[in-house]
Parts: C-alpha cells; structure tokens; sequence
C-alpha cells in the first residue's frame, strides 16, 4: 500500500485506527476452543467487526511463534483473511546483519517464503542500516522502526544523550538518509506524547504508528494534537482494550463498541486536520 | 546450562566453538533436497561432524522462519538433537515491551509453548530493562544481549558518544544491573577485536558471544587473545565456513574439518589462559 493510498482510507474511514492482533490463547473466551483453529476463530471475527472503523491491523509475532507451527498458520490465515483496503503490520521488531535481515524481509513481504505478505514490519534500529536497508528493496512495503517506545525502559537508552540530541532523535534523523516517508514511519508510544511535536518537527511527513493507548495508558487527544499532519500522519493502535472488551460470547460486538468509539474520537480530531 | 558447567564443557573439549545453524535451504548440497526434512537432515549431519568440537550450537531463527510452519519443525528437531552438553543459542534478537518479551521467552524456553528449549536467546536493548528481563525469570536460562554487533551498520548508533562512552558500554553497564554473569552474555562482533580488550574490563566475568569469525573477516586470534578470561568466557561463533565448507557429498567431512582447525587453534590459546 502507497502513502497516498492509505491517506485515501484514513479519509475514507475518518480514522487512524490500528487494531492490534495480540491474540493470546489464554485470553480468548473459552468456547472458542472448540474451533479447530481457536486463535484465527477469534481473530476472523474481531476483523469482522471492527474493519469499517480501522485502517490498519498490527499482529504482534510474538503471540503466534509462542504456539510454533500451528501459531504460524494462525497468523497465515489471519493475514490473508484482513481486508486489502486496511494496511497490515508485522509487530516482528527484527534486524540482524545484512544477509539476516535479508531472510526476515523474505519472512515477512514474499509470500513464496513463509506465506506471509505483509505491508510492513517492525524493526529495531540498534544494528543500523545493513540491518535495516534490506526490508526496503521490497517495493511497497514498508519499514516501521523504533524510535520512541512506549515502555518504562524506553528511558534507559532511548533517551540518553548523543551530543546535543537523546538517542530516539538521532535514529529519526539518521534513517531519512535510508529511506524517506514513502517507505519509512516511526514507532512513537502514546505514553511520550509530549516528545511527539518535537518528533512532528523532525519528521514532517512520515507516518507515526503510536500504540499505548488504551491499556498502556496514553492519551488519543494529546497524541491527535500533537501528532495529525495533513496526510492525517498517525496510525495509533489499540490491542487489549478492544481484543479483551468483554471474555463472552459477545466478544465481538463489544470489541466493535470499542473501535467505533476511537473511530469516532479520530474523525473529530481529524475534521480539524484533514 | 550453568556458567561453570559451560566452562566444564570449554576445558574438557579444549575449544570455545560455537557453531552457527544458519541453514540457507538454497545453499545445502542437492541430494539432501530428497529428503523429507533436508534442513534437519543438513543440521543433523553437521552436528554428527561437529560435536566433538564445538561446545556451543546457535541457529540463527530468521533461516526457519523463512520457511514458514515446517521451519519451525526443522528448528525444533534440529534443537531436540544437540546434544545435551553443548550449550544452545537461539539467535532470535528479540524484544519488546515487557507483556510481549513474556510471550518470546515462552517461545524459546518453555517447551511446552513451540516445543522448544534453549539455553539462551539473542536480546537487543533498544527497549531497555522491561525488554530483557522476563527472559531472566526462567532458572538456568540465558539472556545474550547485542552490544558491538559485527556488521557496517554498528557503527550508526553503537558508537555515539553518550557522555564519556560509546552507547555499547552503556549497554554493557547497565545490563549488568539486570542480571550477573550467571545469566547474561554480550555480543561482540570479531571484526571489533580491537574493542575487546575494553569490554573485557567493563565486564571481565561474563561470556562474550562472538560472531564474524570466517566469512565476515574477524580474527580468532585477536578476538582469543583480549577475550579470554579465566573461565573462557567465549564463545566464538563460525557459520559459513563451517555449513558451507562443501556444496557436496563430502560436506559433513569438510565442515568437521573446518571445525576441528578452529578447535585446534582454540586449545592453543587456551592453554596460555587455563
């Protein structure tokens, strides 16, 4: 998907809503594991119910590949069955040295691979840009990196001091010379929304992919303010609060209850924006 | 696998050999492709030819799951067959918020999660403690962290001057905060020899992990004389030269001779330091 196209569904939609695909088999209400496949049971439904307020669905890898072979054929089918007109993350935070990553954009973009064709993944800067370059030869897919996480140790690295800057900036600054907002967004959490107009500045255009809110605790409204530009500019992602909204056979309607609600909280910040 | 087990392991064989299952199902010999599994059938050949040698085994995940679901499988028959007195490094450089760090520490620790059961997992630090330490609430489980990787792109941010030091010693000093030697490694790339010396004084207890031995240049020899310690404390990582010594028939004779050069050279180092 190209960044005008998904402009075109954040406009469409009114919403720069990411349903994150945390999917854990402990967590799913219990009569779905009667279902052969319990996990994509689960999943199937959540996208049905929620793919007319999201523009984006973000599985987290971690929650498959701890079910080995059966979690990947989960998220194979959970892949296959989200809509072409939403944007699709693979919550991987990879990178290794060049010819690994190699292997892990293969992974995750070529469906003769692993049978998995995704529009992006997440990656870890900390290896730099032979770890990094390899996920964008793949013409249009994307790289998410992280820059500012969400999580309590986020201050232990992210935000010591390189000369002037803390680090999460030298990584913004230093992968534009990689790859520019046709390819490259940022993970920004929610829980920083007070860094993300400076990360505006740094990063006029890209897109953000912001997750904390919810759960984790971040602010919707701050992060909106902060962080919309006039391609709307921000893919926020919401896991536990829709996925767990009620452990019932009614799952899925109050997951949707939950999506509606952020959808209609984005289409009012968005009307100030867009 | 305790760290006076491991160097039990280190003096009785006279090497610090580890060996890396980078296993490239494009580049494994022709007739294995006949087999029903060929990347176990190529795993279990070379560990036949290099037990003897080599105290360590690391395959690099991104190889399996490239494969898909029956990568996995390759990945756990591959783990089930290392013998039980070689130490196992699943080369996955995972991390993510501390929920999700959880679900990758299952994967790799809790059998009965993907089946499989490693000694230790590759961790990058970017997301700081919260990251880490789940994988260190698994008794006798190992956390190897990325510190000063092998590759062109470590130069990016491993090298910015925080303050006084380079962010890899950062990395280093406040990992030990984390755990001791007991359960935490480092990464060091060979083609850092010169480095070395200054990690082994910030950390002179802990085992280092060292890849870029062989194919990426790096010198065993340098890497032997700054890293050693008095319990070994390498681990020297050859992947290339050792799977692909051969393209033949004859490729388990010649990655077992390959393994038994880098043995040799290893005793004669560890006999000034033993």
């Amino acid at each position: 998907m190209t960044y005008e196209e998904l402009y075109r569904q954040i406009r469409h939609k009114q919403s720069y809503l990411c349903v994150g695909l945390d999917t854990d088999i402990r967590k799913i209400p219990a009569h779905l594991h009667a279902e052969p496949d319990p996990v994509f049971a689960f999943n199937r439904q959540i996208i049905d119910a929620t793919a007319e307020f999201a523009v984006a669905y973000k599985p987290n890898i971690a929650f498959y590949e701890a079910q080995g072979p059966r979690g990947w054929e989960s998220l194979r089918k959970t892949l296959a069955y989200i809509p072409e007109t939403c944007f699709t993350i693979a919550d991987a935070k990879r990178g290794d040295i060049g010819n690994t990553s190699d292997l892990y954009a293969r992974t995750f973009f070529d469906p003769t691979a692993a049978g998995l064709d995704f529009d992006s993944v997440t990656v870890a800067p900390y290896m730099g840009h032979d770890s990094v370059t390899p996920f964008l030869t793949y013409e249009g897919k994307w790289v998410i990196l992280l820059a500012l996480t969400s999580n309590p140790g986020s201050e232990d690295f992210q935000l010591l001091a390189t000369g002037p800057q803390p680090l999460f900036e030298r990584v913004i600054q230093t992968a534009q010379t990689w790859a520019d907002h046709n390819q490259l967004m940022f993970v920004v959490g929610a829980t920083q929304a007070g860094q993300i107009g400076r990360i505006r500045q740094l990063a006029p255009r890209h897109f953000l992919l912001v997750p904390g809110v919810g759960a984790q605790g971040g602010s919707l409204a701050e992060v909106s303010r902060y962080g919309l530009n006039d391609h709307g500019g921000l893919l926020v992602n919401a896991s536990r609060s829709i996925l767990y909204a009620s452990d019932g056979r009614d799952f899925a309607r109050r997951a949707a209850d939950e999506a509606q609600k952020l959808q209609r909280e984005m289409a009012g910040f968005l009307s100030y924006e867009l």
